[in-house]
């Protein structure tokens, strides 16, 4: 049996709000999943090996649960357009570049190595309508110790001529391929991704339903970011009152269903998520730097939705789950603004239970640190940094959170295993 | 004669909105000052040292205009608070301690070096009120290369009682003594700093604006942050219709002042301050983070305003530069928000200007790399960043401030001279 026993300061968020923390603690796995953090090692571990971390923090690694892993390369460029725009000068284009699988190889390793390095170890991803990109990226994940779901894009309308672009067959039968060839695959796999309803024709959108449904496939897509868009999909299914809809009429909207943004759900679409069980996917970084708007986050709290985070490169500027967390903060104090001071912000704690455990819980994780659950963990080292006065765990966090200082992160585990040391280069 | 010659891809922003650009161009300073930016080196300097940045961007260092020395430990925490409690819990207990001169020796050291790692060659900067730990913050910055203006800050009234005080007599002398002290200085100056309106007695704002009119000294304070704040000015001093008169009444308000923050300056304030010839320092992260709101810079520039940028540690949670600058721009976005999508939110090239020639202009400089300002300069590398397709100066000036990347910045001239080398640690 593999054993794991990690001692340092343990900090976990087993709720929203609430912060867990131990100082000199053990965080203990057996054959990669949790078996129990203590402030005294049980006896029956008592001479196993323990990898001390010191005053470090051990906190949960970070879910991104919505980024486009093609425009890696174009991560913090194009921020001065509106969406739509940017989709065509520059989220198009460097797409269409993942045809070439050399290319693919030599991004999607770069991609993830960085995510691991900054303590992302599970996510919902977008790739390109390349099936064999897709395929590569989902084995440089896998390597590099990223964990969850990958989707190859559908888009077989509205798209970019000539340079990305299928029809509605050959979306139809990429997929297929895509998803046979996804077999060998241990901790990577397919999610269905509908590039967002104006990228899809009915016909497809209604296949992907059917297959969902078939082979229990998870679903990731966009709702409701961005008010031209939002435009454009009530005229192109005058059926459906709600942009939502558009996604439930075809089998795409349910408790394995990831939805980005939702910017501008009103109570009846976030009643509609609720009752589904989708989960929201907040991207604030994005949404403030494309000026698509502020997510209603603490109303969705309040109304019992499950909400996580998303980087969202390359809309959002940054792959680091620190800013991404540091960026929903501050998005919910420009959201109690706009809202005639009346909205209470996300408090770190609250932020850092989205980037961690809510994130986790799509993946069937309980939150923090609680038994059962596959160790995802890192080690978070700020020594370096000055210490005005003695400070908490709590204080340390916050800190971690708003320096996001670039070599903070020391180590990560992923599914029981340990894919990343800051020591061993 | 002293001669520099830098060559590389030069990028500077002539005027509010415009980036000029050239690619192989020699930067050249005689003596420390600039005396033009040639595509072809001139005759006359052919044989001289160039020193070759290949394709990095040499770019205008920056200029920091609000920025809190002693709350440098406390970067990135109580964020959750807002701003009156904030101080009581943290900036006062953190500013207490440079009473000792061995704990302010350090922290200082350790701030001026990392101003000039990351390419701030400019400031005006608080101090506490401590005159020995206010001289050795001096030493320390010019030591490292950083030049402008520190002020020892003066608050005999509303501070924190037996841990960060003054009377007023201790504080007009202190004054004396600390401005006796500091003719030694040839880069760093002394600037009269009032903590807030709150903070001072009639008396000592009276005495400080004779000094400042005396001495010929520039003055820098806070302006009009916070509601709470503003409702306690107009307590304090019935006979001012607006806070900026509790400064002009007593002479403390010309163009060589400096107000911090100015989030709530309506139409009148806002008219005084352009007549006055005031500079605006806008520090977007600070203001978000405390949420104290959003300035309304779009409007200020419309108006003529002078609008620099500042970092405000510690309410702002990052002394980058870069990371300023694409706080204001984020700033702009929630702005435009809650203006009802009315206002044009900063583009990259606009929050360049601020965060560089708008700066520099209060230390006399005229815009980017003009002939005859001082060489403020640095080298920036994103050699290391993917290159999706061939990219132009100004892009790559984005993704330089989207990115914020710790080590981008190779080397850096303050005053003509090179203080850092990111090659020669």
């Amino acid at each position: 049996m593999a054993l794991t026993i990690l001692k340092g300061t343990i900090v976990s968020a087993p709720s929203l709000g609430r912060l867990d923390s131990m100082e000199d603690g053990f965080l203990v796995a057996e054959d990669g999943r949790i078996t129990g953090v203590y402030l005294v090692l049980p006896e029956r571990f008592s001479g196993a090996p323990v990898t001390d971390c010191g005053g470090d923090l051990i906190v949960p690694s970070f879910a991104d649960l919505h980024l486009h892993a093609p425009q890696y390369p174009m991560l913090g460029m194009g921020m001065d357009l509106p969406l739509l725009e940017w989709l065509e000068a520059y989220a198009f284009p460097t797409e269409a570049r993942f045809a070439d699988l050399d290319y693919a190889r030599t991004v999607y390793r770069r991609l993830a190595a960085e995510l691991i390095r900054h303590g992302t170890t599970r996510v919902c991803m977008f790739s390109s309508l390349h099936t064999d990109a897709t395929l590569v990226l989902m084995e440089e994940l896998e390597r590099a110790g990223v964990t969850g779901y990958v989707g190859k894009v559908n888009m077989d309308r509205n798209s970019a001529p000539g340079l990305l672009e299928e029809t509605t067959e050959q979306s139809k039968r990429e997929t297929l391929r895509w998803l046979d060839a996804c077999g060998d695959f241990r901790r990577v796999h397919p999610m269905l991704t509908p590039r967002f309803t104006p990228s899809c024709t009915n016909g497809l959108l209604a296949f992907l339903g059917k297959l969902a449904k078939e082979r229990g496939l998870p679903v990731q897509s966009h709702l409701s970011e961005n008010s031209a868009e939002m435009d454009w999909v009530r005229q192109l299914h005058p059926d459906c009152a709600q942009y939502w809809q558009t996604y439930a009429k075809y089998g795409l909207w349910n408790d394995r269903t990831v939805m980005a943004h939702c910017v501008w759900s009103d109570e009846r679409e976030r009643a509609a998520m609720r009752d589904a069980g989708v989960t929201v996917v907040h991207c604030a970084n994005s949404n403030q730097n494309i000026c698509s708007g502020v997510a209603p986050v603490r109303v969705m709290l309040d109304e019992g939705l499950q909400v996580a985070l998303g980087s969202d490169i390359a809309g959002g500027d940054q792959l680091d789950m620190f800013d991404v967390v540091a960026s929903s903060i501050r998005a919910s104090k420009a959201r109690r603004m706009m809202d005639g001071w009346q909205t209470a912000f996300l408090t770190v704690a609250e932020a850092w239970f989205l980037g961690t455990s809510a994130g986790a819980a799509f993946f069937g994780a309980k939150p923090g640190f609680a038994p059962g659950n596959p160790l995802h963990a890192m080690v978070i080292r700020d020594s370096g940094l000055p210490q005005p006065h003695p400070l908490t765990a709590a204080q340390r966090l916050e800190r971690a959170v708003y320096r996001r200082q670039s070599d903070a992160v020391r180590a990560v585990w992923s599914e029981g295993r340990q894919v990343f040391s800051a020591e061993q280069p």
